[in-house]
């Protein structure tokens, strides 16, 4: 009976972490292609020790220009940037820097899929939301308005991913639910 | 008249930076959105000193896993490898990691265009060639065939990239052959 005890609880392993997790069963199971991007690093000083790999010995973080994650899904772009909050009311729009904003208008354009993943930590609770929503926020916000997007937005309007085993956190089902949607406004504008 | 003495000639420049400039600029103009992807670094030791940035102290270069190159272009996923050889005869087809390939296959599973920028840069030619003839000759050399995709091969069969000033590289034009080549074939398989 020791089975019925197993929890997908996630407590204490990072957004970040279980996104990986998720894209290596993507890979495998031939899903997708997505994989994080690496922190670009200004590099300094290299050592090339006789007999043995190059040691980096000085090197600096750069800020990403893009954002955290990119790849391929059934012929659609997907981009996308993961962030985490404490808070148990509303997601900061201070968390999104004005470049990464920048970069996912531009996919948009070239006609990517572009979206959040925002977990809010506390309440253990996982949404995926389209770039198109988070940009009206932000402009609100560069006019004056609320620098937050609320909770309960994200109830109602953002989709919901849940926890799971394997994958930890499936939020191609809600890219699946982006596409149709972006396929019925397509069709609607014609 | 000092004008018409200008030169495009690219003697002495990488494919990297060519392709890195050529990115900038497609960028700017709105055309596509490409990067390359940052050399994947092993971090051991960071130092944070007092009122300044985080040094890195001790780090490896890993071998990456995938592509120099990917991003998407009017709605397509795109990913490349660049590569240089010296050669005036053939491509060694040992400059491809065995990762590469796999990367590029699972890329075209999910219908993104994967494809190679090779560069002859004692002949100062550049071609693009589609992952899937590569894929060919990589197949037939596993089977005991010849190591190397010949010069010729590239002559008659790749569609060969001519150097300018803006954009360098103007790879673009070769990826919307590739683009309307692959639409023919789908078609004609229907
Ligand atoms: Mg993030
Ligand atoms: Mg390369």
């Amino acid at each position: 009976t020791k089975k019925k005890e197993v929890s997908y609880s996630n407590r204490g392993k990072s957004l970040e972490d279980d996104l990986n997790e998720t894209n290596v069963f993507y890979l495998q199971q031939k899903l997708a292609i997505i994989h994080k991007k690496p922190v670009p690093i200004q590099i300094v000083k290299v050592d090339y020790p006789a007999r043995s790999a190059a040691v980096i010995r000085e090197a600096y973080f750069r800020t990403p220009s893009t954002t955290d994650y990119n790849g391929v899904y059934n012929g659609y772009y997907i981009d996308f940037e993961a962030k985490e909050t404490d808070s148990k009311t509303s997601f900061p729009l201070k968390n999104i820097h004005p470049h990464q904003m920048e970069h996912m208008k531009s996919v948009l354009h070239q006609r990517g899929i572009s979206f959040f993943i925002v977990r809010f930590s506390t309440l253990q609770r996982n949404f995926v939301v389209l770039y198109e929503i988070v940009e009206r926020f932000y402009e609100n916000m560069k006019n004056g308005g609320r620098k937050s997007i609320p909770f309960t937005f994200f109830e109602t309007e953002a989709i919901e991913i849940h926890e799971g085993y394997l994958p930890r956190l499936d939020y191609l089902k809600a890219v699946d639910v982006l596409i149709a949607d972006k396929a019925v406004c397509e069709s609607e504008e014609k």
